[in-house]
């Protein structure tokens, strides 16, 4: 079964709004069994839009839209939908009842206009819509169907919900990915240490992901799930402690189940990231159980004052130096009271600090039996080095509280 | 005259990757003169590439591909453009010259496969990589052009750089867009009040975009750019004080300026943001000379203890008030010495706290001549929430440092 994105809107052809709809429907296409096999963006052109579904409908047996199905007079999708499959619009009557209802309900008066939200092409199905007015719609043409979704991100996933098991049920095939995510390793080390330790089943497929700090290690196989696990299983005893999770896990997510299984508190004293080290911290809902807070120490005299580094220190070693990270780390522990602390100092860039190139940057952890300090040099830009500062200072945790 | 993306890469329809290459190559097309007809991925398949080049080619002037140069067997760009435009690649020992040259300066053996990077389709030019292995290619064929870009977003914009002077000569066009930028304001009112006050001449377009807090006012013209003058005049005219740039400005940017003008310098308390507020304040380069840092105050406690909230405070109105934003910013600029200070608490959800609804936010500015407090009800979910009362912090200090 072969399904195809089309994302609607003139905006993703001028590059106003980056077109990521269509990586996270192409995800999800892949993961019911259907192979994407083309993705494009049609500006709000009712001829290109026409064209444009006729030709993928062609080869696609699923053809995904999404955009343009709003109340104004460039929202062209349903228009081109019941053209290019010969089905005409018609006006639901309970469609445009939800539509006034919800107008009425928030004391709004109704533009007429809205209505053409209630037009649905002749033998199409309306998906509801929880989040928004514009539904989505789902048009079986013999054994082809077209799908058009709203554009609005939060919108498209509420509404397409209910259609990655219909269309898994109607591939017949489930495929099941299963990721072990690692930091601290190269890929290629990864790669080679993966390939040595494990032999694919027939059906099987293996990829690797890398970017941000995080190497991905991907198995995905159509046959029956159970086969990935010994394969998991294989890439954990292979790669050890560089192994923080699998699947959806998210770095801070398992700093923060590690730190509440143990009853502990994180703090952090950060100066190149100048908080996102606290913000990734903060990032989850209930982090606040686990998550003290951040001194960003910014200016160097703060490193002094509120994170209580040396001052004979700062000068003898620099702002940018292992022992400057190191007793950040256990100025947070210290002042903000709580079991771990973290450290962060380095050159974000672009200019040389200290004497030190871009990229020089100390991570120390501060814990109730004692710490470490890890100087790394990392590549890219500011954005890239503040980042993958952050992503060090988190796997540094995460290590020691596994140890 | 009319141009066309192609992003090569199965990554891309499987949404491991967003494809932001085409977002940004639909820009610098736009503002060449060329209009944006058409945008697609396509995955690393020969046939399906040569197919897509085809197909573009009939409608398009300019064809951009991106990615799918490597040196791997699965970069296929290279075979595709060749077979596609009837180009047999051709081995060109400069370049094969240089790729081995780069490779002994690392001091590493060069790969076989790697000189696929010095084979070029005949009649094309090799466009410089200055950043990496893979060259870019400009092919004629004709009134038209196929270019192939490398596709790390670095490189692509670094190989990229010459063809935007060239496109703009051959289309004969140079579009001009200005922006106004604004905050504390809503779409619809912008364009209301801009609507009234301004009259387009012909050959201009007037467009609005918005997000994240920000609503931008576009005018765009192929004419004479001084045409555009007047107009951002009569917009900043009407919108007053919630304007608060004009094109390439950022809003962190902007309150450094004010700031670096006054000799004047700010610091942060905050608590639902976590660290992204001086996250944002610390995004540019030389920004330790107007920021001093943050107090990332999560846990309640320590809005007491190192932010200096009165204890009485919190107990009777709750970490999130007007009051406790009010005494956050108090305390940030006294704590960390700064000129200003700002503060912000809030619910970012997806939990009602304190009984307050998700999305209730207060900001306030702390400065030489007293302080203000702004409380908002935010729209969105957690990371929207966040997100927006940063936009929200930087634009309350930047009315106060223009008032």
């Amino acid at each position: 079964m072969k399904g195809a994105v089309l994302a609607v809107g003139t905006e993703l052809l001028l590059g106003d709004v980056i077109n990521s709809n269509a990586a996270w429907l192409g995800a999800q296409l892949a993961a019911a069994g259907v192979e994407v096999v083309a993705s494009a963006a049609v500006g709000d052109d009712l001829h290109r839009l026409v064209a444009a579904i006729g030709q993928h409908l062609i080869e696609a047996d699923v053809l995904l839209l999404s955009g343009g199905l709003g109340p104004t007079v460039d929202d062209l999708t349903r228009d081109a939908v019941a053209l290019a499959c010969r089905a005409p619009l018609e006006r639901q009557a309970a469609l445009e009842a939800g539509l006034r209802a919800k107008f009425a309900a928030y004391g709004m008066t109704m533009p007429a206009e809205v209505l053409r939200q209630a037009d649905v092409p002749r033998g199409a199905e309306v998906l509801d819509n929880p989040v928004g007015t514009a539904p989505g719609l789902w048009l079986p043409l013999g054994d082809k169907v077209v799908v058009a979704l709203p554009g609005p991100p939060h919108e498209l996933r509420a509404v397409a919900a209910p259609l990655w098991p219909r269309l898994a049920a109607r591939s017949g095939t489930v495929v099941t990915t299963r990721q072990v995510l690692l930091s601290g390793v190269g890929e290629s080390t990864v790669a080679e240490r993966v390939e040595a330790a494990v032999t694919l089943p027939d059906g099987v497929s293996l990829s690797y992901l890398a970017g941000g700090g995080v190497v991905r290690v991907r198995f995905t196989t159509s046959g029956p799930p159970q086969v990935l696990e010994p394969l998991l299983a294989a890439v954990d005893a292979v790669l050890g402690d560089h192994v923080w999770g699998h699947d959806q896990d998210t770095l801070d997510g398992v700093v923060h189940d590690l730190l509440g299984t143990a009853g502990q508190t994180v703090a952090v004293a950060e100066s190149l990231t100048g908080g996102l080290l606290g913000a990734a911290l903060s990032q989850r809902s209930g982090s606040s159980v686990t998550f003290r807070g951040s001194l960003v120490v910014y200016a160097t005299d703060l490193k002094e004052e509120l994170a209580g580094v040396p001052a004979a220190l700062l000068e003898a070693q620099g702002a940018v130096s292992a022992e400057t990270a190191a007793a950040l780390a256990a100025g947070a522990r210290d002042r903000l009271g709580a079991d771990w602390g973290l450290g962060v100092t380095g050159v974000a860039g672009p200019n040389v600090q200290e004497g030190k190139p871009v990229g020089t940057v100390h991570v120390a952890v501060a814990g109730p039996a004692g710490g470490q300090v890890r100087s790394l040099q990392l590549p890219g830009d500011r954005d890239r080095v503040r980042s993958l500062t952050v992503t060090s200072a988190l796997d540094l945790l995460r290590r020691h509280l596994q140890a």
